[in-house]
């Protein structure tokens, strides 16, 4: 922030707006408990005061409540100018659904004040604050903008962290243009850019003219500094947005998700099992094209259940990324514990446990290697198997780190017929074949799962509708099929909990947006 | 609660009282974003109202807000009467931190009022609405009490749903009689019982007579009905506590978390490894003394690295307990693994690596068997090893719940000894060895931690306390210590993130009360 900071007073600029809790990052989670925290977020803006010589800062950051009634802290901006603090306001709306947490640490905001800087009057809101306009079924009793606007301020400026889903650019931009339709005047909205653990904030910073029409919009995926003259951007008539299409939208927020995940850590390098099914060869593409070839490597640990195209497809996939594969097949430590285990089965039949020891071995394999070299192990379940439970606990669902879980597998197919688009990447037959565990001989996900086009539609309306059993019944599904769907998401809540952070690309992601109750009786 | 009703009534009780949200269990958590299962916390609503002929009955339930604005529902108190609703109040004061993410889906209660019921007017109130008398720091800038009391209520109802740490029974009775001495006038306090995945509800309701005595105090860990006569209870005079000693109570916490998990899972077995080693000791008593002998079964499984008395004192632990017990030593697979993976570790020594096999290859049996014969893999990590991350990830990390893991090492001896206090369960040795993973050829915990003694307490201060590093090391604790010790707490949340649920049993327990970021900067 200091260095566009006086990148910015060098180009003669008047104001330089960041984002909301700009100087601790967002989210940041219970580290908001500890005083110690706090203080150098304060340093934090105290940094920024001293280099407001000329150019006001508009930052976010929290702030203690000076009060005893309360929760300790503000969610707030600051407007810092010639090294003093020129105004600081609260967030009023506090998001405390899905993944935001915010009344866990922040009293709202109860007074609400515009400011004058050179010349202009300026209406200071943060995030949530201006998405109670425009809803027919508005998650709060107050409306900041309505207490600001007696003090005819001349234009809006809103710091926030509004992180990705693949819907969340439209939906921004309708709640935006609902505000400057309303209260008629132009608006600088900027959004943090990058990822925090399962989090993907992506940028598209916005300006609105009083028209209501998007002046500008920053791209997504990628921290920029842009230029503004007050003057033009009331007068209007200029236009440009970004494209907003699903498929290449995850796919480049699941780049962003994964640098930002390995760069945080200080981390490099990606491991992955890859089995010649399409959701390994997709994350195997994404975590090359985000980390770079030299730093993915892979291994085929093809066992007496796979097929002999299993290893072919995934060396072609290897060899086409230019990334290192190993073959290591699993078959001797898999006999090892049957072995082992003969007395303490009984004579059971071959069953689930015995596909489970093959996933496990897998895992033993690659976090060896991880542990051994320093690679991050990547889990690569799609959302509709780690819907159903259809995974291996300590297995395949093993990963620092989950690429996929968020993506149907119907979606998966589309985001593998887009990184084919120019060039063949993902071997055909990976994309074409019926999907297998190859645990057990002929294995079909179909033999214990419906077709995926069946699968997905129930799961969406389920998860991320919400809608209940009979909801969905009354949509033309099978009733016992869909009870079925029903009770393996709700009786595989205890995988879930001990998966890794799943990137978060649609409105209900597994991990933090989403918390339900292991033992609980319903629809289990 | 149909059945407890129809006894009171049998007995001419005039009002029975049950917990907060009894209808749905607490927490629902994101249950309560389905409008389905709203609707059948509504149906339970109306069964009981139905029952309602000649008695009241005030339950907790979740209601729908009508208006457009706020959260679509409240946290609510019914009391029904001869098929009727006589009252309706919802819950002002709405608990977000640690545990509590009630914001998420309730809106506050704006008004409040009292309720006339035979002749008596009662003000009822919903757990957190008595929790911001006698704070110096009060989380709310509201009190429902003293809007209720204009009305001159004759006592004061509290639904309340108030989990379990082996110091809230004592802080509950201050928070009640702090409004009792406030408001003078009598109290009856009902908690609801059972726990709910990690969270444990304690009971312990209460009376409290009007001088701000404890008229009554119900036993923990145990549903019961018990009659007071409202005369009585305001002459006072009578006075019965519950003991509140730390151990005992964390003891009956865990059994009731052991059996309450089974029990609401609809499973009755477990497993786990027994190491020989006092962490397993202690979770297989525990798990003995909630499930049964029949129940329980452990296995032993010694490496190359393994002491020879680790077998036998784990054997000597399951023949006192008289639990199954299988030895299956882990070299066949161990060996198997190094040799295959001879080439890809490129000549690297033994490290973390070779360790990490050792305690998977024991996951993977423990696994196996519960797959097999459908026991619940129980995990036997301590607090001070979760805190610092000192476990294997899908290896001694693994498990369907953590019994332990809300208690620090120190006190897992205290436990110890109380589980020894009337005969020797566990043995000696098991207890007095100098603790150790044996990974490796006479490694000891002490060669990459400080002794429990010192490493607890600054876990303590950073974890239950929230004190930054500065402020432990300016008790007198040495500075690189700490801040090594911070660190390892704080780079170890990916392992965290992945394991099973703990039972919570202190103030801040890892989990659903204990949210940070895994990328996060701070102290890493």
């Amino acid at each position: 922030m200091l260095k566009a900071t006086a990148e910015a007073r060098g180009k003669g600029a008047d104001l330089i707006v960041f984002g909301e809790l700009a100087t601790t990052g967002y989210p940041p989670r219970d580290f908001l408990e500890f005083r110690d925290f706090i203080r150098l977020a304060e340093e934090s803006v105290d940094a920024l005061r001293e280099a407001s010589t000329g150019i006001g800062i508009i930052v976010g950051s929290p702030t203690i409540n000076p009060l005893p009634e309360g929760k300790d802290l503000y969610n707030s901006a600051y407007l810092l100018y010639n090294q003093e603090t020129l105004h600081l306001q609260h967030k009023a709306l506090l998001p405390t659904y899905d993944v935001f947490d915010e009344y866990r640490y922040f009293e709202p905001a109860k007074k609400y004040s515009t400011v004058l800087f050179k010349g202009k009057r300026i209406a200071l809101t943060i995030c949530e604050d201006l998405w109670n306009v425009g809803n027919e079924n508005p998650l709060y009793t107050v409306c900041p903008m309505d207490k600001m606007m007696p003090d005819h301020p001349d234009f809006i400026v809103n710091v926030s962290a509004s992180p990705f889903d693949y819907n969340h650019a439209a939906e921004r931009l309708e709640v935006l243009k609902a505000n400057v339709d309303k209260y008629q005047i132009p608006m600088f909205y900027s959004n943090i850019c990058g990822a925090q653990t399962e989090l993907i904030f992506d940028g598209g910073s916005m300006v609105l003219s009083p028209d209501g029409s998007v002046y500008d919009e920053l791209p997504y995926f990628k921290e920029e500094l842009r230029y503004y003259q007050l003057e033009d951007v009331i007068k209007g008539g200029y236009h440009r947005e970004q494209p907003k299409e699903k498929i290449p939208l995850i796919h480049d927020a699941l780049i962003m998700g994964l640098q930002d995940y390995f760069g945080k850590l200080g981390l490099k390098k990606a491991i992955l099992g890859l089995s010649g099914g399409i959701d390994s060869a997709v994350t195997a593409v994404m975590a090359t094209r985000a980390l770079g070839k030299e730093n993915v490597r892979v291994v085929l640990m093809p066992s007496a259940y796979s097929s002999s195209h299993s290893v072919d497809d995934a060396k072609a996939l290897a060899e086409n990324l230019g990334i290192r594969y190993d073959i290591i097949p699993i078959s001797a430590p898999y006999d090892a514990f049957n072995t082992l285990l003969k007395d303490v089965m009984e004579g059971k039949p071959f069953d689930v446990t015995e596909e489970n020891i093959q996933a496990r071995c897998r895992a033993i394999i690659l976090m060896a290697i991880s542990n051994k070299h320093g690679n991050i192990l990547l889990n690569t379940t799609n959302k509709s198997e780690m819907a159903v439970g259809y995974g291996t606990l300590y297995g395949d669902l093993a990963g620092g780190l989950s690429v996929l879980a968020d993506i149907y597998k119907t979606d998966i197919y589309l985001l593998a017929d887009y990184i084919n688009k120019d060039q063949q990447v993902i071997p055909e037959n990976s994309i074409n074949k019926p999907p297998s565990a190859e645990l057990r001989p002929g294995q079909k996900d179909s033999d214990s799962l419906p077709e995926y086009h069946i699968l997905d539609p129930i799961l969406y309306m389920y998860i991320e509708k919400r809608l209940g059993p009979q909801e969905i019944i009354d949509m033309g599904y099978d009733e016992k099929l869909v009870r079925r769907i029903l009770k393996l998401v709700n009786t595989s809540e205890f995988k879930r909990h001990q998966t890794a952070p799943v990137l978060r690309v649609s409105t209900k992601a597994f991990g933090v947006g989403r918390r339900m109750p292991i033992v609980g009786k319903y629809l289990s």
